[in-house]
Parts: structure tokens; sequence; C-alpha cells
């Protein structure tokens, strides 16, 4: 228990830097860069508990929103610093959805919610957070590019539920399905795959 | 019960084929496609929900997600088609608008909202999801254009409170509220009516 | 409680107003419009609410949504001279975020939760509106761009969890923190104030 709370103020924490490193790019204030840190690293979770109709975590736990504020003082102070360490940050990130999605598609089972709903809320926790960030951008949203992403989350999600329908103790489940995400995501950066996209039309009239 | 429940689902299929397509003409992957499909037929719905504080029907009944399933399916492998098919689409989401804000108005009056309230959630619950999809599109929401679309629904609500207090079954009233939307929206299409805007003020100084 | 419920529905048809004049500049109709000052008006509130697991004071309450087509009615009648009011408006806004920020941190605070996620639920409830109709209308937030608004926000929630933490009476706190936010807004507005913003990468590498 004590290490999955700890992963996940983790997590929120990495999530807070990226929200931040978004904001300090187009020159946001560090009051923007604190609201950018905390809608990409709780967005996600919180849209699914809004759902789930129960109140989400940080509302009551501070600790969550501790980690988001020192995840925004690291971007912040560390600003120029963290474009060199961009392959740290998308370690980090990968952990972060690995973990997120483990843990949203757990909380949505246990709340009573459908298999399949439990995956979409796996997929949402891990990768909403970053739709939000980019949306308020004004950028396309990352998970609606090419790269694998957001399928990384869905498929991690999808080997959960299967893996706790044939009985897997919940926290070998979380392991593996955790690590698969991780390895989906970087094996994909590393490799720069990307899923097949359907042709726009005007493509095919050409 | 039997008929709502299915004219329900085939709605959600619609908006997601809709939702399905908007992703097709950018060029994006398939998870992304039934990300917004996703957003596009549940949005609405789910919204109206989170503000009446129950929980949205998909989470437990998994049909709701499997015709959203089959909406970005049909969307993907018939994408050049559905362009083709281009009339037949309005037809459908009018009639996915006009059912939506029956079935919106409804749950929120049994839901103890006020009766203007309940008229905002009908046209909500029919018009959002789109209004989600454009955003995250980046392209200026349909609703917020001239076209007849969310004032349709608009219409349709408060003809359903108003019969609704009058004392008219829920059966009659659905139909003819439901119809009234359809009607509208395809005259309004159908002969290009658009609603008067408010001239921006540059236009004045000019 | 009176004289609080009355400045309560003046603050959201105030932002109703600045909602209707962000569709009246893109020439969007009435029914956009009236679209536009609902989101502005009562968007932040009820994403606290949402987050408390609470239901929005609107949805039973009519008199809100009144405040809310008045003010749009306002916007749109009153367009062209809107705009030499822009002085008033300022003013109009400043109380209103001030009053927002005050009711926000009460509630958040009534309903259980942290001191620091109050805090937060205070400055959304005076912010996020605007967020989310700058969002809609595609442009950078305000609040993420250099002006003083979020922070003037922030900071007044920030002193009304401190007062409230020494124990001054709820009225007093009311009126102080209040007062704090409106003249905080009001002299960054007067003297164009605004917080450092972290520069961006590219700057510092020429």
């Amino acid at each position: 228990m004590n290490i999955i709370y700890g992963i996940d103020l983790l997590g929120t924490m990495v999530f807070a830097i990226s929200g931040g490193m978004a904001a300090n790019r187009q020159g946001i204030d560090v009051f923007g860069a604190t609201f950018m840190g905390f809608v990409t690293a709780i967005g996600g979770g919180s849209l699914r508990d809004v759902f789930l109709n129960i109140r989400p975590v940080w509302v009551e736990d501070s600790n969550y929103l501790i980690a988001i504020f020192i995840g925004v003082f690291i971007s912040v102070i560390a600003n120029r610093h963290l474009y060199n360490w961009a392959k740290t940050l998308t370690l980090f990130d990968a952990i972060g959805i690995g973990f997120f999605t483990v843990v949203g598609t757990q909380k949505s089972l246990d709340y009573g919610s459908s298999n399949i709903a439990a995956i979409m809320f796996g997929m949402f926790s891990a990768a909403m957070g970053g739709v939000i960030r980019d949306t308020l951008m004004n950028e396309t949203p990352l998970i609606l590019r090419k790269e694998i992403y957001a399928s990384a989350c869905l498929s991690g999600a999808i080997l959960f539920v299967i893996l706790e329908y044939f009985g897997l103790s919940r926290g070998w489940n979380a392991f593996i399905s955790a690590s698969f995400v991780v390895g989906v995501r970087l094996i994909s950066v590393k490799y720069n795959l990307s899923l097949p996209t359907v042709s726009p039309v005007e493509d095919k009239k050409s």
C-alpha cells in the first residue's frame, strides 16, 4: 500500500512537471504554470472519479497538491535544463502513464463499473491530463497525433482486465500491466513507431 | 421502454460515427478516432449526469460503449463512402439530437432540476458532444456558428417542458418534441436557414 | 445571507455579460451567445461542486439561470455600447472574481476539503469560467497570459484560509479577502502590472 501511494504521488509530480514545462515553453507566468501543472497531473484521474460519482482523492488529501507544487517548482527552476533531460522525462512519463493506467482500471472495477468502462477509465486516467493540457495550449492533443501513447495505456488496461478475469493477484497484475504500458511506450519512442492512420479523404482523391 | 432504449443506443452510435469521421478527416489513428467517437457520443449526456450528481448510464451498462465501438468501426471502414452518405448522416444526426434532447430534458426533471435547468440540460445532452469534439479538433464549435443546431434542441426542450406542464402524457410528449427538433433541424438544413447574428463591432464602425 | 445571495446573482450576471460579449465579437448567433454566457458564468463554480461531489446550486435554483439570461440579453442589446463601458466592466469583473473567490473557498472548506484544495477551488470558482470561455473561442486563456488575474484570486483565497485559521469571523473575512482580490486586480489593471514570466528556452539560446 505504502509503495503504491508513493508511486502515485511520484506520478502526479512527474505529470505536473510536464504541465509546467508546456506553460514555460509559451512564456506563461508562474501561476499559469501552476494551473497547467495542476490540470495535467490531476485532470485524468479527476474525470474518472467524477464519472464514477466519487470525490477525487486530492480534495481531502493535500499531499497530492503538494506533489504538484513541487513538480511545478522543479519545472520553473530547472526550466532550461529540463530540455537536456528530455530522455529522462520520457522515461518518467512512461512510468507515470503505466502506473496511472493500472490505478485507474483497478479503482473503476472496485467502484462497480463494467469491464469495458474500466478499460476506458484506465486509459483516461493516464492520458486525459495531457489532452486537457494540449487543448488549453491550443495544440492538437498528443494522443490525437500518430504517436503511440493512449494506445499503450489502452492495451495495458485491457491486459489488466484480462488478468483480473483469470484471477491473477492484484499485486502481480498491477506490476505486469504497468510494465507492459511502460515497455510499449518506450519501445515506440525508441523506434519511432506509430499506428496506421486512416488516410484523409482529400489524399484519396488525388 | 425497449424502443426508447434501442433508439438511445442507436443515437449513441450515430454520434460516435460523426466523432470518428471528424478524426478521420485529420488523419488521426484508430485509437484517436475511438476517443473522438467516445467524447462525441457520450460527452453531452455525461455532463448532464455529472451536474445532476448521478452516475452516467454507460459506466455500468456496457451496451453504450459497444454501440460506440461499432460506430467508430463504421466510421473507419466506411471512411470514404460516408462522405457520399452525408445526407443520410444529417438525417441520422437530426434524429439523434431530437431524441437526446427529449431524454435529457425528461431525465433532468425526474432528478429534481428546475424547469429552466431541465431545458438547458436537454439542449446540452444533444449538442454538447459536438462542442467537445470540435474544441478538441481546434475548430470553432458547430453550435457557435450560424447554423440552426443548438437552437433546434433548445426549442424542442422548451416545447417538452411546456407540454409536460399542461399534463400531456410522457410518450406523446417525447414523440412530439423529438419530431419538432428533427423537423426544425432538417428544414433549416434544406433551406440553409440561420439565426440572425449580432453584428461584430468592427463592422459597425466601417 | 440575503446580501451575499444578491451579490452572488449579480456576479453571475456580470460573468454572463462577459461571455456574451466574447460571442458577439465573433459574430455568433444569440443561442451561441447564451451558451457562452452560461459557461462563463457557471463554469468555475460548477467545476468546484463537481469535484466536491455536490450538486451545483443552479440546477435547482432557477434564479441563477435567469440572472444569466439577463446578462446575455444585456450583452446582446447593448453590444456596441459595452465597449465604451470597458472600464465599468473591468470594475464589475473585479468585484465578481473577488466575491466568487471568497464564496468558492468558503464552500470548499464547509464541504470538508483540505486547506490547499480550498484555495485551489477558490481560485477555480473565480477564474475557470473565463478559461472555458477562451478555450471555446480558440484563444489562449486570459489567465494563462501575463496579466494578474488568477493570481489575484489565488492570493485572496490564501488570505481567506489564513484569516479563517486565526479565527476571524466569516463576515469580516469575506469582506477583507474579497476586497483584497478586487484591490489587487484593479491596481494591476491601472498600472499595467504583470508577474515575471519564465523566459522561454528559445530566448535564452539567442
